[in-house]
């Protein structure tokens, strides 16, 4: 059995690994303090062409997100994203446990446009009752998206204009973001991200790791005593060196970008096999995530050969299913999917 | 410079290590339902001679304090614990941030006794305006404490009889739990800790983990969709392997009993260099956390050859530090640590 | 310059005033322990036809949708709400604040139907997901709705069978109750809704009353502590005969429905006035809340003879505004309010 | 049956309602934009010597002590109180359950010294760990204090000078402030208080109102979109005349000031009875609320004619009782409060 259902369910890249070995014995300084953690930390900045930036790390997106975004918003600010936006919906209700209204609007394939968001300030601000609306103080996005949707530069400019005009920070959720780098599709390079976004995460747990996320604040963007923060959300590791060594080790030699290239080559395979298949795609998605339109006698044939998503029904007799390619995905199990896309039933 | 400034300065053990690397290339599915999870939780109920309970894998103490904390208290209920309790002081109002009060009394070396709580709740219900007060719902107690005491048996019955007797969880905080249940001064068996607590945690992140916490519920006590709760926490990791494998290899042929022994007897050894250099104790801890009263002349010495933890200010003159061993200290860290004690000035 | 931009723009019904003369010198017991308190509560049991119901008054109505919203979830658990719900939009995110999210539905004229909360709940049963998204847990509904318009007993019926074979309490928001009870398009009773209905409250505030609002749960529904609850949200009145002094002479002979009875009739005479100026209703609504469609040319003629709402805006040319009348309008008043509309442009 | 057991179990001093009375047909714009409101925010200010200061109306005190802290608090701080003050032990957690840790110091009859909360600081400014700690935000005291107390002018102004050197906003809550101001033991005038605070309230509960709370905020201190915040706790009236009305009439010719000095020259009365009587007082209280030490036998008989608040067991057979005088407070109240005092058993 194949599995495709989702691009966490390996392990960790072996450099990964090693570097556990190799360090193991050494007596660190807690809480994100050891020397790798920094390390990782430096990298990274160089990497986003940011050196004035300020990285953190965390161990997973929910929590990632749930902090940067009631840590940033004032006590009286709520959240835009779409309402595709992980956080709105599958989070369990992450951001409103902490006291924050997550604002949702209509994404389109999982994007968010500046002109949407735009709309929606001009009538919040021309509302003479928004003392009684929760006040806009901040702009979710993911890139890749929900739909592994990518953001042209052009799109993702606008939004960052948009934003630092009312003063608003715009949060851009990268789980996914070296498979969205790498994309043919894809036009906005990392240091685009770090210059046009005020916070956003560098995804490990979905891109090599076992675990981890790399925040990055723009210069000055960073809320003060950020490590209290994490430490009563339960967000500190004792041992940091855990999240440090990872991402020491994927931004050295440009690990995390040949891994997200790698998936995005397996990718493209994938998508070959589809055509060749004879399926539709449900949307066009240039990332690692692929969603495909079958029929529920496709599905129940797919499902005795693969493990895959099932995404959301779309009538009485078809469904959306998501078939996740990682930095992970061989040849071989390519090769399995794709048999069993050939002998799928026509309807 | 030798370092006993803590117990979670060092990696994993390496059998941990060894079953990521052995397991690296499996495809296990997420967020806590992989076989190394499952197996890890039948491990430990086994361990605990408790069939019926229900254990859930964390990632590290305090969100382990705060979610389990929030989950069992109603809304209108506050949590007991000793002034010196880790929620009341040391993990930055993870408690409060959840909504909730820390309702603090007075420790006994790290201890809350029966009578103390029992004068409490007396006192409570007795009070006319108790509807203006923060109604208690649950007491917390450490085992070993914050200052490495560990309860009697009888001290615990005493405590679970009473929490009983009014409808209230008691919460053992095991962050060092192994090290309390191998030292010489235990009589406190892990079945009589699962037998007398209605939830508690055995600590790996400072038992041969890189990080993790497993908790286990009495029978019944586990509420209600706590996967949903994890997530909604940012507790939730995608990749749950990362803490069952390692938990499953700490619950097979008995490591986490094996190296919490080790630390208790180098632990033993530490107390006879100090011993032999004439140093006194602050108090009289069983466990691998050892409180040492100095002068600042004598402090100063010592950080020259080790690191070790400031804990508090006694007067003008001395101070309180910790000493803490670990299931990975080497006699050799600790000849190198008698060496220095000796030759500490004499006051 | 005549007033029809809300309904809680005077002062109280005169008979509220005279109590709180004829009792002002009595020294009673404070926070809802006073003997017009409990007299308030048993009236209002009465009025239910619910004599083993259990009434709780607090001040207004954003208190009471965020106490009894939070204090009926579980910790895990979110309201289900129209978009349009006063909880969605217009309470500055009260409910979000205490942690709890609210799972907005697409409202008709502002209300949710049993199909549309029953197919949200099944989809949400049927995903394999649905640990990572928040739990529906209550159903929020107003009557009337914040458009004036009213559920029939059928509606109200339907969503009370769904809700109750789901476990899960249906809480009426009846900031305008007396209005839409006494509204000549009503079928449902002030008994039909404590029967249907697991919580409600009967507004005070915007019927005749200076502040207050009457919740009451159904039999068993109560949750316990709520007077600590009331203290902990900033809702417990030292002085509790504020509100039940004045509910205790709104529940006495009939007041609180003679005086909505008075605000309909007032409302009917209004659409007649409407009706005859020739002027458009944005929908049609049987209680004391009008809905009309201006263009903007008239609306800036009628705000020189009138203050109304802005409602929304509809197109770049036209309006929606709403019409306040409460159990306070004066035939006085609605002359002039007619005079205004019948000479307002043509377009 | 003479009550002394609170300050408020009377209604509101006569001018108050008379202005319900006077106003109550007139149509006035909500939320507290009425000009009563803001013709009360003119006369505070004016009284505080404070034409600067932004003064906002709430309905009590457990809701004005959690809306200030919690909107003046940045996200990672907490209060600082004595453990006596009203927010520590009386308001049901209201604090905590805004996600804010109250710090408690030990209180000297219910007042905090600015040394005790220097040391407070410096220990936790020279705590290496202290990311893992609450970080101090914010100084709570009250005025009188719980136990009637009051602050000198020197001792507030220690206060003040520390709280500002720290950049750490000192709140007084002054729910019995007038009793406090008009004090033959005060020395520290409603300007005063003005001066040295970053914010407060004056009490209106507790002093002449049915309800209601002002808060003045320094220049410059009130939190942005406060109004905002009132409604997300549920805290803003539609009727905001109601406390607009009631503090615009009790800052209309000093009515305040009088009927608490009222009060005052009652409790001196009241005073010279429990000295003829021969009873002992708990401690020494220059305000409205007296402490006395009474025998278990002697409060028995007491209770037999008069209605006093029990307050703390001192002893097997002692007791500590308080009495509490108000602005409402008559002669003949005295009198037959003597009479039952003089009546008392000696032991």
């Amino acid at each position: 059995m194949v599995n495709f259902s989702c691009d966490y369910n390996n392990g960790a890249h072996p450099r990964l690994l090693q570097r556990f070995l190799e360090t193991n014995d050494e007596r660190l300084p807690g809480y994100g303090a050891d020397k790798y953690s920094l390390s990782a930390k430096a990298k990274i900045r160089q990497a986003c062409g940011q050196p004035e930036a300020e990285v953190e790390l965390l161990a997973g997106g929910t929590q990632t997100n749930a902090l940067v975004i009631s840590s940033m918003l004032r006590e009286y600010e709520g959240v835009i994203a779409a309402d595709t936006g992980h956080i709105s919906g599958h989070e369990a209700g992450a951001v409103e446990y902490t006291g924050h209204k997550v604002l949702q609007l209509p994404g389109e394939e999982g994007k968010l446009t500046a002109d949407r968001v735009r709309e929606y300030l001009d009538a919040f601000d021309a509302d003479r009752n928004n003392e009684h609306m929760v006040r806009p103080g901040m702009v979710y996005i993911s890139h890749p998206t929900e739909y592994g949707t990518l953001y042209t530069k052009a799109e993702l400019t606008a939004l960052s204009r948009l934003c630092r005009s009312r003063g608003m920070p715009l949060f851009l959720d990268g789980a996914r973001l070296g498979y969205g780098l790498m994309s043919p599709g894809a036009d906005v390079s990392l240091a685009d991200v770090a210059a046009l976004c005020d916070v956003f995460y560098i995804g490990g747990t979905k891109v090599g790791a076992l675990c981890g996320e790399a925040v990055v604040f723009a210069p000055g963007m960073r809320p003060p005593h950020f490590t209290g923060t994490m430490k009563r959300h339960g967000a500190l590791l004792a041992k940091g060196r855990l999240v440090g060594l990872q991402f020491d080790a994927l931004f050295t030699d440009g690990l995390y970008f040949d891994i997200s290239s790698h998936a995005i080559r397996q990718t493209e395979k994938l998508k070959a096999l589809v055509r060749r298949a004879g399926l539709p795609f449900y949307l066009e998605s240039p990332t690692n995530q692929q969603f495909l339109l079958l029929t529920d006698r496709q599905l129940q044939a797919l499902e005795r050969q693969a493990e895959v998503s099932f995404w959301e029904r779309v009538d009485a007799d078809r469904v959306v299913i998501r078939l996740a390619v990682s930095w992970a995905t061989t040849d071989a199990e390519l090769e399995a999917l794709g048999k069993a896309l050939a002998e799928l039933p026509e309807n």
